[in-house]
């Protein structure tokens, strides 16, 4: 396991202290790669005085306008969640979120890790969550639910540290699904054209009535996201639509 | 085991700001007592801004003059350490500590707990950690290891409240997901209709060569059984089907 391979991700971030807080939570825990979706205000005297030494890692901070953009790459995609959502998704708390995490990275290659973070007042919207694979609900009061963004990356860097230094302990963990794999994850990307293509697919088949899509696209999401794909998987899968569109 | 019985304690703090991060990252933990010695500055607006609505716990907060009186009724004392202190001390990661915790709460009398936290810059004296009965060390990246001290007390009481919640699911069962799924796992017997409706169509639509089946019926059916489908997804993917089946 490499803590190189995992990412934070802040959607929308408001206040730049807080950017700062979270560089200073990562590098304290070996996290060095920040990707901020459209902050509100970046760079900012704030973030680089919360940062405490951390500097490096928002200079080096990449800024891009979706998050879309941000995870396309990625391979493992995890959302930080309140419960509650309107369809349920599998939620995991931090601890075991680090133990997928750590698996992710056994395969023969690494999973790239993208750790997202939503807005300070209402954290991610359902479409956002839905590009996940996986979310992270930290144990809080019901009451008094919310955390600091910082404070929220602080415990899932840590879990994901732990893990680590689990791992190097360990020598060697149970790969990815207790098995070596014969294929890679899928990136985000090939599975955001894998459901296009199916919704095309569902709609010419007169499955999916774009005028009422219920929450059809939705539960198929979840269910292949839970899944977590991997890249031989999605080529089978598209041969199919393919093949459905050719009759 | 009660988390009122965990008291964090903050040893000389120099910016207000933080206590009332701690006090905020204590409120969503669930923990409620706070003993301030000798805080430089307290009560302030900047403790009161930070605590983000846990000013409760602010205006609650004991303040006395020594580590000694804060701890007097304690039975068991735990002080976060850096590592590399003149005499070595048995040192645990804040894991082994809650368990540590947890496991004082189990006798005829629940322990009364104290999770203390020293200096910004500084930490705690020797003489301050030989009070105490545990060191606790959050297991930072030795370059960079000084946490905000409202991120570490985060950290700790992170473990606190996952061991307390842990030991009131012992017994029961977490739900499937972690969050309550809104359809039951499908039936084994549903499964295999599934597939065996996927296996006529994808021969159908000749993307499955039944002369040449290869891995194709493996591999989907491997994707399908580590979702664990519900009965509702079963339904939506055999509707499906049937919709392909017409055209």
């Amino acid at each position: 396991m490499n803590l190189d391979n995992i990412c934070v991700v802040l959607v929308n971030t408001t206040h730049p202290g807080n950017i700062g807080g979270v560089a200073r939570a990562m590098k304290n825990m070996g996290l060095s790669s920040l990707v901020l979706v459209e902050p509100k205000i970046f760079p900012s005297p704030d973030a680089t005085a919360r940062a405490s030494g951390a500097t490096d890692l928002l200079d080096h901070a990449s800024i891009v306008g979706t998050l879309q953009e941000a995870v396309a790459d990625m391979q493992l995609v995890v959302g930080t969640s309140a419960r509650g959502r309107h369809i349920p998704w599998p939620i995991m708390d931090p601890h075991e979120m680090a133990g997928v995490v750590a698996k992710s990275q056994l395969g023969a290659v690494e999973a790239k890790v993208a750790l997202v973070f939503g807005r300070e007042d209402r954290g991610l919207t359902n479409e956002e969550l839905h590009l996940c694979h996986i979310h992270v609900h930290i144990p809080s009061v019901e009451s008094f639910s919310s955390l600091n963004i910082a404070a929220a990356v602080q415990v899932l860097a840590y879990e994901c540290r732990m893990a680590f230094l689990a791992g190097e302990r360990a020598g060697s963990q149970a790969p990815q699904w207790g098995t070596e794999w014969d294929a890679d994850l899928a990136e985000h990307k090939e599975l955001e054209l894998l459901y296009d293509h199916l919704e095309r697919v569902l709609v010419e088949i007169d499955f999916l009535d774009p005028a009422k899509p219920r929450q059809l696209m939705p539960r198929l999401r979840r269910l292949f996201q839970r899944a977590l794909l991997d890249k031989i998987e999605v080529n089978v899968l598209r041969g199919i639509l393919t093949h459905v569109q050719k009759k």
